[in-house]
């Protein structure tokens, strides 16, 4: 295994102008283990003043891509196939956790499981959970290329 | 029916802060139909430069609570019960569009999908596609009243 | 609550006419949860004599359904929205094991989780995971009314 | 490609012994699309007399597979990865009918959708809708070896 892999999760962790723009946070990344959070701001509402669904998939979608990258070769980069999640409660609070882990642990394909958290005077509860499918690709770099990075911007 | 709900979806999509905060732009929206695009920039994308997967579900999201919203009375307010989404392809190009569609509109329950398209040289390509599950809450109003502002933000 | 919850769960059980088709028995069932479990036959198999995914499916979505209605009054009927399963590894062995419970109780929606486990030679192997969505349909009884037995049947 | 894909599709659909046990049938196939059937009989109901969604499940399930598997070269096999399905409606009639196409096709992983019709006094009305995503697993028989069938019913 590659004993670097808490630095190559960080550093794309940092790469991710997503989770920069939301304010979101890298709190622990261990093996088959991810937490993201990020703080209420007007920025990331919907309609009520509550944290937007998409704000509370993007951080469980992360937290559950870094739970699977921990587990990859370095060589190897990460992507979503796909993810199903149920936002069970009102996403109302001062700051959203994103706890992922890793179910099933294949060589292609991982499944990974992650519950978000609402957290208000200090009491956390559940507002969504999640399961998703995610592909190790083999041989692609995580970062992009000067050419990749230019023809992504195009 | 409602003569006035394209004033209302136009009025709620204004009130969710994260469709500003990522630029996105409500470009149509018809009877069960609802269509939401943003341009590229580097505070939406993910570790390749490619968009966020984030980005992708929140206007799948949008588009898709405002498909179901168009054909709700007046004094019903529209939840995300859950969504799945597939990404089929890198979602790399100058601006992202989601179009959606209501599948099926039961009376408390309307099943969406919604297509996700990356615009790269004047071309569309399927980047996404998702399946969603909407409610519709009889007698709460879309918008945060004063004290439910208050709590949402606390 | 309903003191017969119990009652009423198994006699719904044995209404599933798939369950006694496939040979599918109610194990256990205990307040927002439930277990089902099924033997191999030649008659469940995929092309590879694998349980199929429609056996894997059709237990956990019946114990999920009811880990749900075990928690709802007794002049409600158990309805499944939509479900994601994840088939996580191949379903091989002498016996599935589908074992579900409730993660949010809302009124009208209630949320289920099921992994279901492949035995083979003593050992249970995790083969799939589902999370469910589930409504609560007030004042529909569970069994058929004979009109709606005809009904169905045409 | 694989001149004989449509009789590859036709004899691994006869090995699910479960197609078999339900009295499904394998109505056509096309390049990335499928269709199955089955005839409404009280082995295949849920509590109030509807076919079980296991049911609804399983054969747009085996069509997605088959759609999918129909472009796949001949020494690969199929695998469904996950999938999502909706319930839109009770599947209340005297056939059910499943039609899968495929939405896009990796040379890994194919994602398809499906569509299941309740066929009542003649008329078609949609009951559920699913989205899947399909492995293709190369070097593999879809056959079961003699000692895979063996594994397989231990």
């Amino acid at each position: 295994m590659d004993p670097h892999w808490q630095r190559r999760v960080r550093e794309s962790f940092l790469r991710q102008g997503l989770m920069q723009h939301l304010g979101a946070e890298l709190v622990a990344v261990r093996a088959g283990e991810c937490e993201i959070r990020v703080r209420y701001r007007e920025e990331l509402t919907q309609q009520h003043g509550y944290f937007h669904a998409g704000v509370t998939s993007a951080i469980a979608d992360s937290a559950s891509g870094y739970a699977a990258y921990s587990q990859m070769p370095p060589d190897h980069s990460v992507l979503t196939v796909e993810y199903k999640i149920n936002l069970v409660a009102p996403a109302a609070g001062d700051m959203l956790i994103a706890r992922a882990r890793v179910v099933r642990s294949g060589k292609t394909l991982k499944v990974c499981a992650a519950d978000v958290f609402a957290v208000k005077d200090g009491a956390e509860n559940l507002c969504a959970t999640s399961l998703s499918t995610i592909m190790a690709m083999a041989g692609k770099s995580d970062a992009p290329s000067s050419t990749e990075g230019a023809s992504a911007q195009r």
